[in-house]
């Protein structure tokens, strides 16, 4: 009963992600397919990638991930699978995965055993003519060894890092925009933990003065910064959309410094 | 093979609900998971409460309903199972499950094993960190009694009864507005029967004399009001949107009188 | 461990196809569950017929595939089972199965047996009502003809279909706007193999000459007309939305002529 998870940009009105449900339980009746979203912005490989990584810590040992956000489909684009001591994951080599490879014990493979796949795959959806089935064999306990050769050069994703300056201080980004309206950073709660709440924290042309420990600490419709469920610093709203009130996407930068 | 419904305002792009579905399968293995609504407006815990209430009844006995409309999160506010003859639901201490506290035979109960919880519940997903441990623990068997201490003060919703005037009239409100544009409301189906389809249903300025047996029974583009699916009184538009058509929303009254 | 598909129009925000997951398993405890969309616009029984014929040729032998569009329920509108050798289909009689009846070796059933379903079914929610409880026993394996008697004159869409013109041209028609915004036509690839990638296509006053192997061979921005996942023609814009460029729908004429 191996779980196999989803992560597409297909949306969920036309029945791509359905065609590729079929095609897993074609091959492993067993599978658990659990979406995680099929809501991803069309090629949005950094969006995908933010959203697994940070799902993937909350899967049982052995869960297979597939996702499947392939601008590159049909083009000279590898598909990969990644292995880590934890779980797999199975997808287009255009960096979807750069968090799994950057894991300790790490490794990539390639498939090449096209008699595994659909036959005759299409040019625009491999998500259902090939990792479809090469996440259900491996959720089949197939080795990755047997439908797949090592990589040595797959593709990962620039990252501008986060950065700590002189005096304390600290530069990251929003990497991430929710539902909610919530602005993730990639601003580890660890380099936040000697000063506790004293923060100051500056985006665009606001200033937030101490971390909440809660959406609930702050009053309605007050903007706060806190540590969110991913442990990485969080700006939101109470009860509201800090992405609507700061105008702010993904991208934006953010300065923290340290309060007396 | 336990069911554990989900309910939430996360939505379906971040992987949220995904999170707190590997949290259930890795405690509770077999559990078979059904989403209820991941669409829930934000914080709009009455309106979670409306869905819920109204599938509920659809799902075999024993099933455990996990809902997670939680702007208290990181408060004082409690979390809450509710147990009662027919199922359990597990969340915030909102009023989410008033309906089920009004039901015979049901019980309060307050998760207080945080060894059950995952590690360091974080201040802003209990969802994930604390609820989806509970619920899958109840579905694997464990006796509420092992988990939680007896509450005898949960929180209840408050709400606007619909009633009956003297004379036979009948004032309501429309408490949900569905995808179709369909307005729902509070008016039970039992309180219209001793006049059959003989009624007037006023809403704001628009009077419809009559209710019809079915949507088809009106003519395409015709406003029209009917016993719904949940045996309220709902206001519709034949092959479109009456919420678009009166412009109106959950809270709006709605009068009822006997025609001769 | 039979697989249920679902199509409806019916959203993912108010519950609805959770209540008739609910009853599926109440009678089929061990059905797999596969959404393939409940995002089909309200009423489009085109759309949802052609979400389905394109997903289910990827599912396993025997599935079921429910499909609740339903402008009519309420009224004489006849349910239907559509049994052929590969699956089997429930839903209203009105048109959705119009592919599967087209299907060598299909028959059509009209559900007879209200024991069967839930008591007292609603006027306005079939899907939950009598549709489901019948794709759950047929799921459990109860033959055809213990709850549908035969039915010989299913209503079938109408469907203008694509045409071949002497000198070679061909004219078909955009049959599905997808969440990408690629306009998938009705045009068959088997049409196209002759000449190759010569073909020009006219889309409204744009002209595009020559067929592309795959998104990927187009710069970003460009449009592109090539063979999709369904084995018809497509037209695309590389890493954008060709509905949006060119305005266009379901509906829309599309010529193709054969390149010198």
């Amino acid at each position: 009963m191996t779980i196999i998870t989803l992560t597409t940009d297909f949306g969920q009105a036309d029945g791509y992600a359905g065609a590729m449900k079929g095609v897993i339980l074609g091959i492993a009746p067993a599978a658990r397919l659990v979406d995680l979203s099929h809501e991803i912005a069309p090629q949005d490989v950094r969006q995908a990638a933010f959203v697994l990584e940070r799902a993937v810590p909350f899967f049982p040992q052995g869960t297979v991930h597939l996702a499947v956000v392939d601008p590159g489909v049909g083009s000279e684009r590898r598909p990969l699978v990644v292995m880590t001591p934890q779980a797999l994951f199975v997808g287009p080599d255009n960096g979807l995965f750069t968090f799994a490879l950057a894991m300790p014990g790490s490794s990539a493979w390639e498939p090449d055993r096209p008699a595994l796949w659909l036959p005759d795959p299409s040019a625009t959806f491999h998500g259902r003519d090939l990792f479809a089935p090469v996440a259900a064999h491996l959720a089949e306990g197939m080795p990755v060894r047997e439908l797949a050769r090592p990589l040595t050069d797959p593709v990962r994703l620039e990252r501008v890092l986060p950065e700590r300056r002189p005096g304390g201080s600290i530069s990251g980004h929003i990497v991430h925009v929710d539902r909610f309206g919530n602005l993730i950073s990639d601003i580890s709660a660890a380099w936040l933990a000697p000063h506790g709440h004293r923060w100051s924290c500056t985006i665009g042309s606001v200033r937030i003065a101490g971390l909440s420990p809660s959406y609930a600490a702050a009053e309605r419709g007050a903007l706060l910064a806190l540590v969110g469920s991913g442990s990485t610093l969080e700006i939101a709203v109470r009860d509201g959309s800090a992405a609507q009130r700061l105008d702010a996407r993904a991208g934006c930068a953010l300065e923290l410094e340290p309060l007396p």
